[in-house]
């Protein structure tokens, strides 16, 4: 009998994203669907997309709504999952899609987010190199699970397998990401319309100030970094879903693209989600669209140095929703890729 | 056991939506696809989108290598199905996903194609309400599919419900469409290049010139219509999937918004894949990307005395791979939506 | 000595076109720009695209502020214009880029918009075909000047020579418009926003509704035609700017192709601003982004019945601020094309 | 009397784009425009947004026909300009909008061209930060001109100001570019089809290979710099033009956030085109099309211990056309923005 499963914000991009592709997911069995504003409507009212879930009806996100499921996906603006995730069972598997439970250290909380910090619970993003015990052993039989955030999971992948194996200095990493707007979810921002988008390139959060930087940081002292520095900049580009993240960071003394070649082939052996290209390829955003699958190339620049990993991924998928339910999988003892499209919907 | 399944065309955008819709398909297993010059590459190295066909190698568009399947899907440029068609077993459920198959009459085909008229095979759209036998009882059984034009199979399900019920005029109709520029496959004209379609949308084949257009007029015919007048004009605009196809109609005497409604409602009534909006909704093509869905939206115009309906669509998708597949699963017996998404992939 | 200009509402997008453009007019001078709510701004805040506009300050919007110039455009919200408009001198040049002096029948008014009916002022097409004074004779010496919808315009141009020329029926015409979203103005509409329109295209105001409707109609009306009955639909696409406007109209018995083209060639020839394309070519929007041209490409469809008549305009030049400037030009005796390109941004 | 000028390769998008400019330009009139496969057909029929050029007819591209005139413009492929500028009289000012005489240096040359070194001309960027003789002094008088590379450009004038000063690292800078396809210039290449690039961001030239590094590590060693390394990744993304270069280096060591924002004031205080912007504010692309303006962001990220330095242009104007107009201006000792606009076009 497949579990019962309650959607908290499914007015939203990653609760409509969760969804869709729950749609397709043999045992998970989606029952409830909360929303704040839109409550009382039709799901497909305020998702046009989600033609399979015709009857259903938007309730308002309450505890009292969400108990009594198996499993309950929190789609919430950031701030909200603390309380209810508090009020719900123990025994109730909780995924968090926003950004309250990812932070281990209070003082990157504090330096980062408003409000208190509600702590931590394990992370969602199975592939990542770590050391010590394996993101998977962490989310075998866990209850409450922190779905990443879209753009540190890019370049996250794109970097620990360098970190893990000793070979990149990680004082000086630099990031820049080409993303689409709708990793800002639904929005009446004059500045993410489409007038002011289309045709146009443009930056946000510039020097130091995204608050997927202390994510990331953690996630590669995890993968065995001491210290961590990072420039990270994000660029809106005319493009709804994906992100494409350039990561370089300088190569140690001694190695060689050889090294290089084998760490990434290594980290990523057997992945079905986070899949090498062939050496000279990168990845495009387009081939992952709607899939849960993170491309990554990787080469060495020797003039400059520095080796160059590309990560291509779906925000809304491999960025969040793919992710909570890949690791919602591994929590309940489902084969990991259950209900997960591996092809991108190109072109 | 599955069905044995070879594409033919596996290199261009029908043949890649076959196969990314096949890779979620229980009863149809893709063994063999082939393509031209790109005959002896990795199936990926071409679709990098399709992740799940790893190890797959582009065979050579022989009969020799597409025999010994139950099922053939042919995405061929026009003109080259006829002969491999007629060089494989007559058991063999072959599937044309161009346009060498679709009209009936050869003066239809003279007038728009060149090259000889090979004849005209069950066609693919089993919702098309059709005086007489219905769609879905010629396609039981049947080994020899015709595939629908993208613009045809949304324009005809635009209109077809009125017809059929006596509603409207068929002697002067209007379609005008907005299309991405997939529908012309992988191009290397310069009109099609980003360069020149970013931020621009112009028509083409203006003036009654574009082959879809007896297609339509088959199709209306056999809904009921008489003669058939369509003005037809295909908008391209610069998104990479989708069809919104505008239709309207003259209203015949007496007939009222409520004997629209009725008409087009009873039309799709239970259908799945093809589902009426509620009154005053319109469909947008995004809430269609990647699913196998018609979404369609009717109105009475008084002051202008047609009605407008209004129909999304992939044209890649519905328009092409998924009509094809949900044929095939009619004409084998299978449960007619196997494998078939209903929900677009939006935003 | 040049005119001296004031702006009312130059933080939108109307009125940072007309900033744009008269950036290069030698003979209208802006010297004041005024907003509602970022008034006290620096323009160049606001309007991060007109750099040569560097320390002007936006005043607020008051008939105080914008007294003292010869010429004052107002680029305001629907039902700004005639109060601020009746406080204002009348030897000062007022061109109204809004809806509330384009209408000249009450009902016309009562029957699309809200509140009351502030009258009509000199419509601002200069090149619109017209039975009796024609529009340029209107606009010499005026003081008041309504600018022209820019739906409205691209529709009128499109079909006025026809109905000029008796050659077509204006009692079934049917228009569908591919239009980008700047029309909206500067939005927080959560269905204009980026996310929700790359990729997508989608209907709006369908069955008769749309404000420009009447406008067209009283257009060709002055262009000879006793009733007018159009369908209109227009087609939200993922362009910033542009109205691709396609148009078609039963042809009179009798009527051929060559006296078609006469009566569009007629109707256009010398016109620097509305040029008609070679037989057999139509237009792309790209072609006219940020210019004043209207390109025009007329054809008929014999076996249709009907001609098919396409214009591209870019909305925010010929369909409002270059159409004001214009009209300006020829109400203040200058050279009609002073200060207004001919050439469009592509690609 | 205005000078007399020629363009060389007026059917692509760079020769396009002159004619655009030059349209506006009172002193440098347009005798003849020349191409290769077109040559014989009228302007308009190739660029039909140049609709001010109506009668001109495209001549074929030989030194015959570009003698004789003032100034020759060659928007040629690479490789072609060497022997028809040796053709030209001395006299003739000829600008080269290739790449054939950027590099001084033939082992540059010889590391990333194909074929032999043309040797170098002066260098068409007149803003740019440089120790000795100025740009602008190099420019005044000389006969040949080099426009420079549009990304080279971009990542030169973001970075200039801190090599100039001494405030940055050069051995270990950082560069990441979402550019349009407009700079790859009219293209039949699949890869740049609208139907592979919508919707899309993409990667090419990874890892060192892109021919604008040693122009880049030229203009920057012009500046003060001893060594030059730098990682540079062009990003593909949907959008028709422009260049959005983040540029990142390492602040030397004592070096304040009040240092770096003097030295960038300071290298563009007074200049038109390149335009610094308020502290904290980055620049989108969308502001400077059509526009030959650079606008400039700066900023330090502590943590990170890196300057970022963001510069959005058209890649078509400031990249190119406009970079060679504007050296035009300067070598003919005419006001050096003559004929170029400030504004973009935005939205």
């Amino acid at each position: 009998m497949p579990f019962s499963v309650a959607i908290a914000g499914a007015s939203g991009y990653a609760g409509g994203e969760l969804l869709r592709l729950l749609a397709g997911h043999p045992e998970l069995d989606v029952r409830t669907v909360t929303a704040h504003s839109n409550a009382g409507q039709p799901l497909v009212a305020v998702q046009p997309h989600l033609r399979s879930y015709g009857s259903m009806i938007l309730q308002p996100t309450t505890p009292e709504v969400l108990a009594g499921h198996d499993v309950v996906f929190l789609a919430l603006p950031h701030g909200a999952s603390g309380e209810i995730a508090a009020a719900l069972p123990e025994g109730t598997l909780v995924v968090d899609c926003g950004a309250d439970h990812r932070l281990e250290d209070p003082a990157d909380w504090a330096a980062f987010y408003p409000g208190e910090h509600h702590g931590s619970w394990t992370y969602g993003v199975p592939e990542l190199p770590r050391a010590g015990t394996s993101v998977r052993e962490q989310l075998a039989g866990t209850r409450r699970i922190a779905a990443p955030g879209c753009n540190a999971s890019a370049v996250s992948l794109a970097l620990a397998p360098g970190v893990s194996a000793g070979l990149i200095e990680t004082d000086d990493l630099v990031a820049v990401l080409a993303v689409g707007p709708s990793g800002a979810g639904k929005s009446t921002r004059v500045d993410l319309s489409a007038s002011e988008m289309l045709g146009s390139a443009h930056p946000y959060a510039v020097g130091g100030t995204h608050r997927h930087i202390p994510e990331i940081a953690q996630n590669l002292r995890h993968a065995g970094a001491d210290a961590v520095r990072l420039s990270f900049t994000p660029i809106l580009v005319p493009m709804a879903r994906g992100i494409l993240a350039t990561c370089t960071a300088r190569i140690r003394p001694g190695v060689t693209a050889v090294d290089i070649r084998d760490a990434w082939e290594r980290a990523y052996d057997g992945e079905a989600f986070v899949q090498l290209l062939p050496e000279g390829v990168f990845p495009r955003t387009a081939d992952t669209v709607g899939a849960n699958t993170a491309l990554v190339g990787v080469g060495v620049d020797e003039a400059a140095g520095r080796v160059v990993a590309i990560v291509a991924i779906d925000n809304l998928v491999k960025g969040t929703a793919g992710a909570a339910i890949q690791s919602t999988n591994v929590a309940l003892g489902l084969p990991e890729g259950l209900g997960l499209p591996l092809n991108g919907v190109a072109p």
